[in-house]
């Protein structure tokens, strides 16, 4: 496996205990638009290409059919993953680059940089996308069979998609925002399924810029283990995405639009 | 408490029950220096200041003597947290954006870019802070005290600096980076202790990112109740970090630099 490699390391309990320990592996990844990087992120190296169709997709800098090719190109720094877009995308990212600037020793005072940050993002659509409870527990229950980096190295991130009946396709990253982008780009690689038709599963802990990825996807429904930030619930609020969080395979806790959660008897909120 | 607030969620077990869930905060915070952003991060918005000459200390932007004052100005959009540094300091870190530009848009190549973000740090002094097993373990017993804000959302990282005996600081953010930041700013702002004599301990899981700014506060040893990455076990042998991980209160797993750990018996690696 590409995502993980064996140290040696000492095992201190009742006794010292020589051994290995397989661990993620991690490094840096730049991801490249026709030549000039839009940002260096340290990730597990596989599934690459994923990422940049993900990446590029939920950071809203080219959409799928925009991108000619990807290429990957190791250096002896990381990898340099080279995404060659159409013209219009070009043109798009410059004029981009030119207004925004980076956040990174932009020039720009703080309040202009928080405005850049707190990207306004569009609802995604109601659509017609339910499940019952039985079937946000199948969820997390499938949960574990997609985890192949995390079974040998107890410590990756998982990013799923399921349909209320199947794992559509599922993407592993020590970072959490790295698995979803991956399984972003998985899915519309793949485009087999409508990605207003599911919900996106998560290990990790729902910071806000995880519902801003979810909504450029399309998605209208988040299914995470750990917890949000109640500022992940107020923003999946306003972009009308139903957010259950601390979900177990006997019980989970339901955030917002609860009417995509079917019940035999009307419930409240 | 300023870090966390309830919001409303319906519990889905055997029945369900209407109730609050407390969260932490998340809000932008932008740090800016004499005027100009150097990065927006969300965070989790209380000891700001910490942060603030936390995060200058571990980028390398600003030493703490550098620092003549920050303000903490609320905007629309989040915080915008203003630094003011010296001429000196402010002259190297426009030279520093002339030379560098930012990880975003920056119109450098994926090779210049992988360059400018893998950092070559220098390693920390071999200096005399040991321990003993018991000692790492007592580390850990120590930790949930230091946790008011986990205990009240169960979902909030916290970074701690351990002499052997007591924790001399504590912070926690949602965020493992901030939370590590605003403990460096917490110890270089009071002073009263030396980074060399110390043990940094995470809740989190340990990237390479924060090895390096382990590596810029001077501190030679890492205590983690959760994993490394491969590549940060790599980083931390270079750097002369003796790196702990998987620590409970009963057993921990020692990666590298395992002079510092002192043990009757003498141990191999």
């Amino acid at each position: 496996m590409q995502g993980a490699r064996p140290r040696p390391r000492l095992a201190f309990g009742t006794d010292i205990v020589p051994g290995d320990r397989v661990l993620p592996e991690e490094v840096g990844v730049a991801l490249t638009f026709n030549g000039t990087t839009q940002a260096v992120m340290m990730a597990t190296p596989d599934h690459l290409a994923d990422f940049a169709y993900g990446f590029a997709l939920t950071e809203g800098l080219a959409r799928p059919e925009e991108i000619d090719s990807v290429d990957v190109v190791e250096t002896a720094r990381g990898l340099d993953v080279q995404l060659w877009v159409s013209a219009a995308a070009e043109a798009r990212l410059t004029e981009r680059r030119r207004v925004m600037a980076g956040p990174v020793g932009c020039g720009l005072c703080g309040i202009d940089s928080l405005e850049q940050a707190m990207r306004d993002m569009a609802p995604v659509a109601p659509g017609g996308f339910r499940l019952v409870p039985a079937q946000v527990q199948d969820a997390i229950d499938a949960l574990p069979r997609q985890q192949a980096l995390h079974d040998v190295t107890r410590s990756a991130h998982c990013a799923a998609f399921w349909d209320g009946a199947r794992m559509i396709a599922a993407r592993e990253d020590v970072g959490r925002h790295n698995a979803l982008d991956k399984l972003a780009g998985a899915l519309v690689r793949a485009s087999t399924h409508p990605t207003a038709a599911g919900a996106v599963v998560l290990t990790s802990r729902v910071s806000i810029d995880l519902v801003q990825k979810v909504a450029a996807i399309g998605a209208p429904m988040i299914i995470a283990v750990s917890s949000p930030t109640a500022t992940a619930v107020d923003l999946a609020e306003k972009l009308g995405i139903t957010l259950i969080a601390q979900a177990r395979p006997d019980r989970f806790e339901l955030f917002t639009h609860s009417d995509r959660i079917q019940t035999r008897e009307p419930h409240v909120r």
